[in-house]
């Protein structure tokens, strides 16, 4: 269902209910609680519930600026459609991994979803040690359907096109292009690192190789329109628990290389690794190795079951296509590396470590393992050989 | 300008005269003369002169279907739109290259143009044994200014993404994907060939490393959103004479790989090089040459000179797009040596050949050339070498 307001405005608790109570099934006359539990920066989050009959509904609002380390500034509200007509879209093949959207509003840049709140955020979760058996192969599933389902694999030509004109989203790219792509790699003000890492960021710079490699990487963002991506899969976009796994904000949503929305997860997971030892480091080593496990054998199955191409069964054409993904996931893994140990926007796995020598010291074996994962993308063999090199940054 | 009629309806000498008053500054009270000189398969086409001025203009109006050897199908009449939009957009890079466009009527299918009717055909008058001295520098700048100025190295990203929606083409493109990229290579109904080469084409369709990357070819033409392509860049597209060179009918223009449009232009210039001998091939041949030459060096100018992407001063990374266009562009350009020869559209300079079996000798040279740039244009060290290659293939 989708309604049109006539003009934006704020959303307050009191309009908040009153468009609950329109757009979600409350019991008649149910006395609704209202909180808004968004941080703020992007989007009001209202959570508005009944406590008798345990009923509970979410009311998310795109602000139209952006508030990132003080400054703000104007960002489209065509993101909340981006948004819900992502989830929709992804809902149809994966609709146990997102949550469900009961209604939109283009005019107020509103969607009305499930409530999701009985779950923790995954990094939060992994952050304070949690292991969520069901991550990796529910994002490794979540990851195959939804990009061979919107591929021009399994969808007719006239059909991708449609789906690819709709979710041109420049705005939302641009803040791609310019944050994993191209700030980290030059000495741009948008840039942010302890002074300690000086030295590794100006090396890093100065690598001439790896700028070429981070050049190449960019362009195939920018053109490389090969399925409906996430755009943002990190961990603090999807909501978990031991038994259940939702993405949530694909508002970076377009049609992109199918490797980015991979490695940005394997990226977020090797983050979380680096911060632990032992045992507690295999737990997210084998999430890391269970995400492209699964999306490689339920990617294959998919080419196998549902592929429509007339090469589908042309010797070594699936193995190139895995191939290609496995080379671009290691590449925007490497990116993602980077620009978020150096660049504007951090992890909370990294920054939320108090010992400073500690930290510093992790910061630079993401910024080495960043830069090897880009220059080394064509020779690492497989999964296990990325896992392995974790250990090796020490 | 931009009109509306009410509806679609086929234009008439009596309304062709009408609209090309409306349209175009003829002298008040003109007795103008209207002739349809198109090939009907696809479009009308109306000159309109005014014998005692002597100006004259040209009304294109695109039909609601298409007839190819005999058959009829429905096609969309928004290529008129995307046809005079390309061109607009085009002109803006190349204007002495590109007919003028005066006015289009997007409910009539109709783009009122320059009349180029002084002009040749360029294959007509390649066949016939021309020169066309100019053909290779304009079309090597032609193919650089338009495919660098709409490429991400020369617009913002929000420009180049509202181009890509717009130029979004899907019917014509199912049309190459299927013709040049798909039937060739399997046994399909829409192929055509003289019985003569039976076993040629079937040796081909059990190629399995040439499947491979026919497949391969195919994903770069449906994934890779790199400029605004002409699409159809034939010696059938370009209208020449001893001293001009327009470039007209990019119907099928959409955001793709820029290799496609440099591939194109260099297969149909081989299939002339191949029916020719001694001096004549060497003037077809210094054209191949001097088309990528000129390119490349138009491309450099243009990185150098109109760049605005940050890694365009990175080491390599000019070197890196250029060389990609090159591999590119000899995979493209196989495939349409070997569509030309078997599959449902072909070209007069081999079929117009009425000695038997000299025909199907240059075909199967065609077809092997075809398959020897695909599987080789990795190897491939130069376009001297791609010349060197026709030599060969007697």
């Amino acid at each position: 269902m989708a309604t049109a307001s006539k003009q934006y405005e704020e959303l307050t608790v009191e309009s908040a209910v009153a468009l609950a109570r329109t757009h979600y099934p409350f019991p008649e006359g149910a006395a609704l609680e209202c909180d808004e539990i968004g941080d703020g920066n992007l989007n009001y989050v209202f959570r508005v519930a009944d406590p008798e009959s345990g009923k509970s509904v979410i009311l998310k609002q795109a602000l139209p600026y952006a508030k990132v380390v003080g400054e703000s500034w104007p960002l489209t509200l065509q993101r909340a459609q981006i948004e819900a007509d992502a989830l929709r879209k992804h809902g149809e093949f994966v609709p146990n991994l997102v949550p469900t959207v009961y209604a939109t509003d283009a005019v107020l840049a509103l969607t009305v979803m499930e409530d999701l709140s009985h779950l923790t955020i995954a990094r939060e979760g992994l952050i304070a040690g949690k292991a969520y058996p069901q991550l990796s192969t529910d994002i490794g599933e979540y990851l195959a359907r939804t990009l061979f389902q919107t591929s021009d694999f399994a969808l007719h030509p006239f059909e991708k096109k449609e789906l690819a004109a709709a979710f041109s989203n420049p705005e939302l790219c641009k803040i791609t292009e310019d944050l994993i792509f191209t700030d980290p790699f030059f000495d741009n003000e948008t840039n942010d690192f302890e002074p300690e890492l000086k030295e590794a960021v100006e090396a890093l710079w100065a690598n001439k190789a790896l700028q070429l490699e981070a050049a190449k990487l960019k362009f195939s963002f920018l053109t490389e329109a090969e399925a409906l991506l996430h755009g943002d899969l990190h961990t603090g976009s999807i909501f978990a628990s031991d038994s259940e796994t939702k993405v949530i904000d694909p508002e970076f949503a377009y049609y992109g290389p199918i490797g980015f929305d991979v490695g940005l997860f394997l990226a977020n997971l090797i983050f979380q690794s680096l911060t632990r030892n032992g045992d507690q480091r295999n737990v997210v080593n084998s999430h890391i190795e269970r995400t492209w496990e699964t999306f490689e054998a339920r990617f294959t199955d998919l080419w196998k079951n549902k592929g429509i191409e007339a090469f589908q069964q042309t010797d070594g054409y699936r193995e190139f296509i895995i191939e290609k993904i496995f080379r671009d996931a290691l590449g925007f893994a490497g990116c993602e590396l980077i620009r978020r140990t150096i660049g504007l926007a951090h992890v909370k796995d990294l920054d939320g470590i108090e010992d400073d020598s500690r930290r510093i010291e992790l910061k630079e074996q993401a910024l080495h393992l960043g830069e090897k994962l880009i220059l080394q993308r064509a020779e690492v063999k497989s999964i296990y050989e990325v896992t392995a090199l974790i250990g090796e940054a020490e």
